[in-house]
C-alpha cells in the first residue's frame, strides 16, 4: 500500500517516535531537530481539546509530531506550496491520522478568510528563517521558500495568527536570535503579547543559535525566561539528555544519533 | 585624609582593582556583581574620546569601574539623590578621578535639558530593576529608590537616552530577563536599535537571571547574540574563569571570593 502513496524521488523516513513515519523528497527541504524541538516547546503550550494550526506546515512533520506530543484534538497544516501539501497529506494517510490531521494548500495572509477569525487555540509556526534581500534566489525552488521569506515574512505570520487566535491563544515559533528583537516588536504590535522564550545552544559554551518563543493574544506582560536548552554534551558528538527525552530516543537510537547534524 | 571624606555609618571598600576604592553606606544600597557585568558589557562598546554617562549612577561604581576598564575620556554620573551623588562625589576625590569623573545631582527625566541634546557618545545604566507598584515601598527609602522604578522607570531611561544620544551612540543597560520586551520595544519605539545581547547565568544548568542588553541610536536592525555569561561553576561555589576574568582577580582574591553573594 505505502508505495502508491509515493512519488518520483520520495522515500519514507520513520520518525523513530511511536512508530511514526514521515514522506520526505530528500531533493526538496528535508526536516531538522528545529521541528522536533518546536513541536516539544509548542506541546506544553497546548491544552487538551485544542484546535491548533501548523502554520507553514512543509512536509507535515510538526502535524505529525504534535499529534503525538500534544493534547491538540485537531491539527490543521497549512502549506502553500501544492506538491509539499499533497506530500504531507499523504504522510498523514500513511499514519492513519486523517481524522486528527487536515493538510490544507492555501496562503497564510487569507488564513482567517478560509478559516474564520478567532478560531484556533494554538498556532505553531517554523517560518522561513532568512530574510529575502530578492534577486538571487530562485522563487520556484522549493527548499529556497521553505528557507527564506520569499512567499510570506515574520510580519504575515503574526498577522495572520492574531487574526486566526482566539483571545488566551498561543503562537509559538522558532527562530534565528538575530530575528527576536523583530518578533517581538511585532508580537506586541499584533497584541501577541511574547510569555516564554527559550534558547537553544548547541553546547553550553557556545552562542544560540535557535530561539523558541511563544506569545499569547491579548496576553499581559510577563516574559518567563526558560532555562537554556543545550543540544549537545561538550565533550564529544552525543546529544544531551533533555535532547533524547525530546526525541524519546531509546538507547539502540542514542548510538545511531552520533554524527548526526541539527543543522537546518 | 581619608577620614575627611567620610560620613556617619560609611567605609571605604577596596575595589581590588587597580587599587580603586569606594566609599559605601551599609545602610544604603551598595553595588553587586551587577555593577561590575555592566561595567565589563559596555565597555566593549566605548571608543577611545568617548563622552559616557553614568545614568542612576548611584555611589558611582560604574563611572569608577569604567575610569579603569573603558576608554571613555570624560565620564559624567547622573544621580537624583543628593547624598548618594555626594557620597560618589566624595569617592571620585578619594581615588584621585575628579579630571576624569564629574557626579551631578539631576533628574535624569530632564537630562537632556542640563547636557544638551545629542551631547554623549555612550551611556552606560544600571537601573531600578522593580516595577513600581505603589503603597508597600517607603518612597523617601534610599535602597528603595534604587531597586524600584519609583523616581524613574525603564520608558524614561530610554527615552532620556534617545535625546541625549549622538546618532551611533550607545546605550548599555542590565536588567532582569522578564523585562527584556519592555525594554527592546521601548528602544525600539526611541530609535535606540537592540544590538548586542547577553544572558548571565548564575551557573550553565540555570535560568538567566540578568540581562546586558546595548542598543545604537539611529541603528540598523541587527542583533548579536553573545556567548552565555556563568556566574559559578556548576561544581561548588567557584566562580567561572571568566567571572575571575572580568575581576581581574589575582589567586589570591580568588580565594576570597567564595562563599560571596552576587545577588543585588
Amino acid at each position: 500500500m505505502n508505495n502508491t502513496l509515493l512519488n518520483k524521488n520520495e522515500r519514507i523516513d520513520d520518525l523513530h517516535l511511536n512508530n511514526l513515519k514521515l514522506i520526505q523528497n530528500p531533493n526538496q527541504f528535508c526536516f531538522g531537530v528545529d521541528a522536533v524541538l518546536l513541536a516539544h516547546f509548542a506541546s506544553k503550550g497546548i491544552k487538551s481539546g485544542s484546535r491548533t494550526m501548523d502554520m507553514c506546515a512543509g512536509n507535515g512533520i510538526i502535524s505529525i509530531l504534535l499529534s503525538h506530543k500534544s493534547a491538540a484534538e485537531e491539527i490543521i497544516g497549512l502549506e502553500i506550496q501544492k506538491d509539499v501539501s499533497d506530500m504531507a497529506s499523504r504522510s498523514v494517510i500513511l499514519n492513519n491520522l486523517s481524522k486528527k490531521i487536515n493538510m490544507v494548500c492555501g496562503d497564510l495572509k487569507f488564513a482567517s478568510d478560509i478559516f474564520g477569525k478567532s478560531s484556533f487555540n494554538n498556532i505553531v509556526c517554523n517560518p522561513p528563517y532568512k530574510e529575502y534581500g530578492g534577486g538571487l534566489i530562485s522563487k520556484h525552488n522549493s527548499a529556497a521558500i521553505a528557507r527564506h521569506e520569499i512567499l510570506c515574512n515574520a510580519e504575515d505570520i503574526i498577522k495572520s495568527s492574531s487574526e486566526l487566535l482566539m483571545p488566551g491563544g498561543k503562537l509559538a515559533m522558532i527562530h534565528r536570535p538575530e530575528r527576536l528583537i523583530d518578533l517581538v516588536t511585532l508580537m506586541r504590535n499584533y497584541k501577541i503579547e511574547p510569555k516564554r522564550l527559550r534558547f537553544v545552544h548547541p553546547s553550553y559554551k557556545k552562542t544560540a543559535t535557535m530561539i523558541l518563543l511563544e506569545g499569547t493574544y491579548c496576553g499581559r506582560p510577563k516574559l518567563v525566561l526558560e532555562p537554556p536548552l543545550y543540544i549537545y554534551e561538550e565533550t564529544g558528538a552525543k546529544y544531551t539528555d533533555e535532547i533524547n527525552l525530546i526525541y524519546e530516543r531509546t538507547a539502540e537510537l542514542k548510538d545511531k544519533s552520533e554524527g548526526e547534524s541539527y543543522e537546518r
